[in-house]
């Protein structure tokens, strides 16, 4: 296969990805921002979140950041400025910020160095736990612990579920392509004597059969 | 918090999660399958797909075939049978097979041993490459090799991109919510000297300002 026609198959393997803009600064202060469609997480305690990148690509600049200050923050890209997001994925040179060329505002928290991304709904901070190489492909994965959540709590439901289609967050599939969401339903935790059941957005008991 | 919340809290904020039914039989054909929101794409050449799993989870006869036999599949979850996907989910015994409790059929292609979930409309084979541990959570990166995709053709657009979307496959908020998808347009790659284009499904060169 050709290299561009097998990178847009293989990037389609995997199913949806999550659209993220990751935000670092260097020690100067110089910011950066870059999406992934590579975040995954990986566990709820400790609050682990990872994501895979290559070290030669356009988001390096993001890497020597996160080795630099051991922060950065995860930012979920939602309708309203996905074109914006899409263009941090440019080239630019280490002294340029994408947040200006591309449009975008940064936020600051008291007590957190790294910037956010204003126009997120969904906002969270990590502290650098872990660089794993992955020696297959030279790829490295990336693994953070959350420290700080920032959402309106209105999407936040009872029982802990972020309703992250009402923030309008869109999903990547192969290499270019977004997507907003329609929910199908919550369902029920399965169990093996009895058939799934829906649950409503806000996770409360009310059960109900398919 | 309380650990049910935080559970669905992070597992929220990794943005949408791809789902996908991973199938494997151990050395005497008895088969397993069970639903995974953690696939991720690692790298297009060699054609790389990573999962993360906990080893003591309900998910261990998964782990425990693949390391048996050295191969899997992994089919993407669409709208037509979402409900049974979730339900493999449930703790059955390593003597039942997913399969025949949760309604869904296997199905078998000449040279892999590996059964296929035949509902899925997006499905491939996997040779398992490395198994790396992530010492921060006891969970694993299981790491796995492309060998053979199959999917209607139409699907398949010129430029080898795999439109997931007419396939209807869902996607995965938080631990338990399913979503069909609308697209907002492909996008051009992006450069620093011009905005991002639109276009077209099919990837061909007809660029459209947005």
């Amino acid at each position: 296969m050709p290299s561009r026609y097998r990178a847009q198959l293989v990037n389609s393997l995997s199913g949806f990805k999550s659209a993220n803009l990751i935000a670092t600064c260097n020690a100067d202060g110089q910011t950066n921002v870059a999406i992934f469609s590579s975040v995954v997480h990986l566990g709820a305690s400790p609050a682990l979140v990872g994501f895979v990148m290559r070290p030669n690509n356009v988001a390096r600049h993001t890497l020597e950041n996160i080795k630099q200050t051991k922060q950065y923050t995860i930012n979920q890209v939602s309708e309203s400025f996905w074109l914006k997001a899409h263009q941090t994925s440019a080239r630019y040179v280490a002294q340029e910020s994408e947040f200006d060329l591309c449009g975008l505002s940064s936020r600051y928290y008291e007590g957190i160095d790294a910037p956010f991304v204003n126009e997120s709904q969904l906002q969270y901070a990590l502290t650098l736990k872990e660089i794993i190489p992955i020696e297959l492909n030279n790829t490295l994965l990336v693994i953070g612990e959350v420290t700080d959540v920032f959402c309106q709590n209105m999407a936040i439901k009872p029982d802990g579920y972020i309703d992250i289609e009402s923030l309008n967050t869109v999903s990547i599939s192969g290499l270019d392509s977004y997507h907003v969401s329609r929910r199908l339903s919550r369902l029920s935790y399965a169990k093996p004597e009895r058939s799934v059941q829906r649950i409503p957005v806000n996770g409360q008991n009310e059960l109900s059969d398919l």
